[in-house]
């Protein structure tokens, strides 16, 4: 006998990716009695676990009587079982709502309403509109730093936090991104850990770029630690290179970051909280962040850039963490491969000391690390470089990173993309710039980073004389359709690739 | 035989409210080939039409191979016949986020940046959050009146427009809204056009109100008419009073306040564009607008609705139409009803010239019919006052009423909500001030105005006397479900009943 009010789960097999949806009948009892129609926004209570998901209404063929359907993410999240019995109910009212329109009306807010906005999108009130509604109305200098440090506190406060009691200096680093290929990270910590830094690193997967630290970390082991392992790792080797999301650090990063993602946004502010907010969360106390500037990159004037340190300087500040912005060249894409498996070929190259290593990713792998060295002993800059040149050099890096992957669960086999292309010049003449938005848009075509062999290696630079005909990159991809579609955008956009004067 | 890439329309019985939903098996050959998993935005082709939609994978047992599901709205928008073949690729880039993202960043944008969104969303290329996103960087004064003027004309650009040869001035009135009760759109038409005034009136429905003019006139007549019936109705009778939706004008306003709806927003730049856009396509050349004031109406301060009815004057000068603000009082909510079907019974109160008719909702249509008289005729206020009255009471505005919903359609009989209840005093005093955002937030919760017959009637005035226990108002609801829902949130929120003092 079903109480009243209960309606027995049914797995729907319908993955709608991260959206929670339920499907009931049109015809069931409950909704007409609680006026539930498609689209409503309803509470579900299995007694353990609620969630808020969005009603589709569906025919009497496609569920039985008495039932309530549930898409792939929702069951995953509640635990459910078939036929288990849960409740409905209309959502409850959302206060901080309130505070989310004034901030739209440009109104600054107060701490307490910032942790509830963050606490209430932890606990999934906000639909998906509204949470892009949030990150509009905080985009473009639209937070003051006092808003941003309420932020970051608010996001560290719903997630765990890392104590690190053995250590008392955590170090960390962080480029603000914006330049395909720039993957110096697995570098440097090889580097600063092999030299008695502890550095345990996570990173999220990419937002806005065709891969990030950890996409690139993926192909190469394990990086989907539990925080138990990550601890283990850490205590091991010194360091760690691990994704972010299954750590449970500032959790609701994530759902910021998948709405970022669908409207390729990267606010200054959100991006100041989000980074913060990771390193307060992991235990960090000395934080080193690398912001490259060039007119394609995502900082685009050194006006801009000066603003960013100064609101990353200011809110670290308020939080008690060390904290040196480096501002560094962002002119030209670094290595030779964009995407997760190209990017992966160039740290390998660069940590075996490769003659074929890209020269531009080596030095400034060598620059960041001396960067975290100089931040420990206060050494000069000259010596730093030295000592990080020595130990990349002797191998000690090479050797640190494999430790550090072995740790992970092991150093993974490289996969090759099953269907690739040649981009070709269709004029000859001096290569005088490439376009870093476009490049990372054609790898993103191509798949990356969602497809991790998906992307391009470049085969020239800036400054070479190219030839008609000549490959100027080469396109990979997992599927036909998606090169397909990279090409096509590669042929209207040409120019992405500058090619000016003669041989 | 099946061609390549195509795929045969499956109709789930999925109703998904307006969201463009697809489904397709996880193990479709097509999702391989073009890399397509769930959240994908998908484009289809059938021949004669095209709609972008989201992707959601389902298992084999819902859907045979090599076919596509369609939710009901994707399914009626395309005319789509049970297997029928369509065809699917990715989503052409959207050129105009590059404008949409400058919007965000606080850039001021161009005329054809505007008109370039506003196509894009009106071809349904724009998913909701992207949607969200562009009303929330538009709100909060963030649209210059040179924006504005771009996006009516933009928005007036994209739908149908209505030429009226026979007639030199065309009138219309259009109340800002933000007072409950506020119907006096109905009785204004009636007089204006018992006195010679041409003016057909379409509204949209309510946005974030219990109820808009549409939904009230619902209860009274057909409303939802063809460009063509609409012509006709106002040919016979000088007037009319439709929903705007159907006859096409300004159609990407409602996929606009579709999402402004469901994030509760309304703002300055997007409201006048709105109304303007309506208003030129439906031929208007004379436009009336009331705007009440008031503690918690929409308008808050004489500075905020002096700045709203500059831009309103502004951008009308440029759109060469003549337009005439009139700011009103919005202290408390005009008549006894509260929602579709009890603000229609307070209209035929007025225009039935009944004893029990609310003072306050026929001084309100007055004045304003008088207003548009002034503008027909340069008169004296005084005289136009006098003019209105007598067309009122003389019985030829309820007369003129009558001819335009027999035109429509004929007039319909009222019907009763099958749930009420009393919301009574829980002290006794004086009734000093009533919170109109919070007694149309109590209308809606009670399912108005999607259940007609939910809202509420009021049986006190402000200034008014109460004692303990005595009935303040009467709530209506469609569902026993929605009746306890808005009951709760009454006695959460009592105090939107301001009584204080001793009886």
């Amino acid at each position: 006998m079903v109480a009243t009010g209960q309606l027995r789960a049914v797995r729907m097999g319908v993955d709608t990716h991260e959206e929670p949806i339920v499907f009931m009948r049109s015809d069931c009892a409950i909704c007409h009695a609680e006026g539930f129609a498609a689209n409503t926004r309803l509470q579900i209570h299995t007694g353990e676990r609620n969630l808020i998901a969005t009603l589709n209404m569906v025919s009497a063929a496609l569920l039985p009587e008495g039932s309530i359907g549930f898409c792939e993410s929702s069951w995953q999240y509640l635990h459910l079982q078939p036929e288990q019995l849960v409740r409905v109910r209309h959502t409850p009212l959302v206060h901080s709502l309130s505070a989310l329109r004034k901030k739209i009306y440009g109104g600054e807010l107060q701490a307490l309403e910032i942790s509830a906005i963050i606490r209430d999108i932890y606990h999934r009130l906000y639909s998906d509109i509204e949470i892009a509604s949030f990150l509009t109305a905080c985009a473009g200098e639209r937070l003051s730093t006092a808003e941003v440090i309420a932020l970051t506190r608010a996001m560290v406060g719903v997630g765990n936090r890392i104590r690190w009691p053995n250590y008392t200096r955590v170090f960390d680093k962080h480029c603000i991104g914006g330049l395909p290929g720039n993957r110096t990270t697995p570098i440097v910590i090889a580097i600063a850990s092999a030299a008695g830094l502890v550095i345990p690193k996570t990173s999220s997967r990419a937002i806005t770029s065709p891969a990030g630290t950890a996409d690139t970390m993926e192909v190469l082991t394990e990086v989907d630690l539990s925080l138990e392992q990550l601890q283990r790792v850490v205590n091991e080797t010194g360091a760690c290179l691990a994704a972010g999301g299954r750590v449970g650090l500032s959790p609701t990063d994530e759902q910021l970051i998948r709405i970022e993602r669908a409207l390729d946004l990267d606010s200054e502010g959100q991006l100041v909280a989000s980074v913060l907010s990771k390193k307060i969360a992991a235990g960090s106390t000395d934080v080193l962040i690398d912001m490259p500037l060039g007119p394609t990159a995502k900082l685009r004037s050194r006006a801009q850039a000066e603003r960013l340190a100064t609101l990353f300087r200011d809110a670290a500040a308020a939080l008690q963490l060390r904290l040196r912005c480096v501002i560094t060249d962002g002119s030209q894409a670094i290595g030779n491969g964009i995407g997760p498996t190209e990017e992966a070929r160039d740290v390998l190259a660069v940590l075996q000391n490769r003659a074929d290593a890209p020269a531009d990713l080596l030095a400034r792998a060598l620059y960041l690390a001396a960067q975290l060295l100089v931040m420990q002993s206060g050494a000069e800059e000259s010596d730093a470089l030295a000592q990080a040149r020595d130990i990349l050099q002797t191998g000690r890096a090479w050797a640190q990173f494999q430790r550090i992957c072995a740790a992970q669960g092991g150093l993974k086999e490289i996969v090759e993309a099953p269907h690739h292309t040649e981009l070709r010049a269709d004029r000859s003449g001096q290569l005088r710039g490439m376009d870093n938005r476009r490049l990372a848009q054609l790898a993103k075509l191509a798949g990356a980073p969602s497809s991790a062999a998906a992307g391009l290696r470049l085969r020239v630079k800036v400054g070479d004389t190219v030839i008609a005909d000549q490959t100027l990159a080469t396109l990979y991809a997992d599927t036909v359709g998606e090169l397909a579609y990279a090409r096509d955008y590669f042929r209207e956009n040409r120019d992405l690739f500058r090619i000016e004067g003669s041989v």
